[in-house]
């Protein structure tokens, strides 16, 4: 087929919808993995058979392709300004993983937990996912390691590694805002993961160093801002995360 | 945003198009890295700017989302036979990599070799794809050996290693074919690593042993088939492919 002959788009329907953590994209970890919270995907009609799963839990681990749909309305640029750079520099967007690109699509590997069912309802657990509630999936496929990982594989100096987790560190008032909360030790982990991977935009961290930011959790909203003063108390690490406050919406 | 508001459906356009030796959907490999075969992706109006591309070349592997455009009229069902398992057993599709899924999106790890213009023209060059050519490109993304190395993943059985090669058995005739070609050597690599990985449908294995294919690889149609048997001539090893001519398409 000559691409003369190509059909100019393609078009594609969601076979799942995710369920996380993540209320908002803010907040949501910038890559797969750096943060171990629990999601799902719920499967759609037609799609929600049992018989489409079959010998998916012998793998550990699945590529979701997903839809940037919190991104749809934003025109294609060439170049973008990846938060790891600081956002001061730009990179083509093909050699980097953002959500701003010419055809919406992300790919996450995630670890797959287990696949349950619940009443006509199918969900397949996962952890580490960095989707944003509401995600639409549009395929599941098995990792395989003979084809996937590639030891000799390098990348670019700026993404050879994750980035450092920050110090999170929580005050009296969050602590005590967290002793009503029911799956207490879970928000505490998430919690402490995700700001842990510093969500501040990079252009605050000059402007607006001390900016409080509100982020939305498993039904919370978290207070939190960066300190790398002489504000931070005694017995703080600094420079780090404070967890100032949490409060169900 | 709730799954009742989600749109139905989602459409994207071909950002390049891949040039491949392989020319129709026989004896492309089953996966990405088993040939190391060089193809490249053509770049399409107007993502053809060098700007798209600006540190990709510091990256040694890549992803590519496709579409398995030759597959599209075929109607999805919630198993496949895969032909790592004989083509007699049935798996979720969401639990394989078959070409025939709810959305026909394909993703393949290829390495990088260069990139590079031709008056209009923006080439990525590649290494061991495993797409047609024509194979319509969706997005290309930096592969991060950080988040996409997972070296405790595990895989079912039947998809823990490579299927093993087979000998493969050049006859007189098809050397004396390949003497007037002009790039012999790489023709005689691609064919003989095309035709290890064993093209044939699982099904003819034991209804058609004997079979004489054609398979359309850069430009030239290579008959060959499968000798286990007493047929086989003295000094071939066995089993084997045996190359039977070579011919310009």
């Amino acid at each position: 087929m000559s691409s003369s002959t190509l059909p100019n788009s393609y078009t594609f329907q969601p076979i799942g919808i995710i369920e996380s953590p993540y209320q908002e994209k803010f907040g949501v970890p910038r890559q797969a993995n750096l943060v171990a919270a629990k999601s799902r995907i719920r499967l759609l009609a037609p799609y929600n058979t049992p018989d489409a799963l079959q010998g998916l839990t012998e793998f550990s681990h699945l590529w979701l392709h997903f839809v940037f749909h919190l991104c749809l309305r934003q025109t294609w640029k060439p170049k973008v300004r990846p938060p790891r750079l600081g956002g001061n520099q730009s990179l083509g967007v093909f050699a980097t993983r953002s959500s701003f690109r010419p055809n919406p699509i992300g790919l996450s590997l995630v670890r797959l937990e287990s696949i349950h069912t619940d009443q006509q309802d199918i969900y397949i657990e996962i952890r580490g996912a960095d989707l944003v509630a509401g995600t639409p999936i549009l395929d599941i496929k098995p990792y395989l390691p003979y084809a996937d990982i590639q030891p000799q594989a390098h990348a670019a100096t700026w993404a050879q590694e994750a980035p450092d987790p920050l110090n999170v560190h929580w005050t009296p008032e969050a602590l005590a805002n967290l002793q009503v909360v029911e799956e207490m030790q879970n928000l505490y982990e998430l919690i402490t993961q995700v700001l842990a991977q510093d969500p501040r935009p990079a252009y605050h961290h000059k402007t607006d160093p001390h900016r409080v930011y509100g982020v939305k959790l498993s039904g919370y909203n978290v207070n939190f801002c960066y300190r790398n003063s002489e504000q931070a108390p005694f017995g703080a690490p600094r420079p780090c995360i404070w967890v100032l406050a949490i409060k169900p919406l």
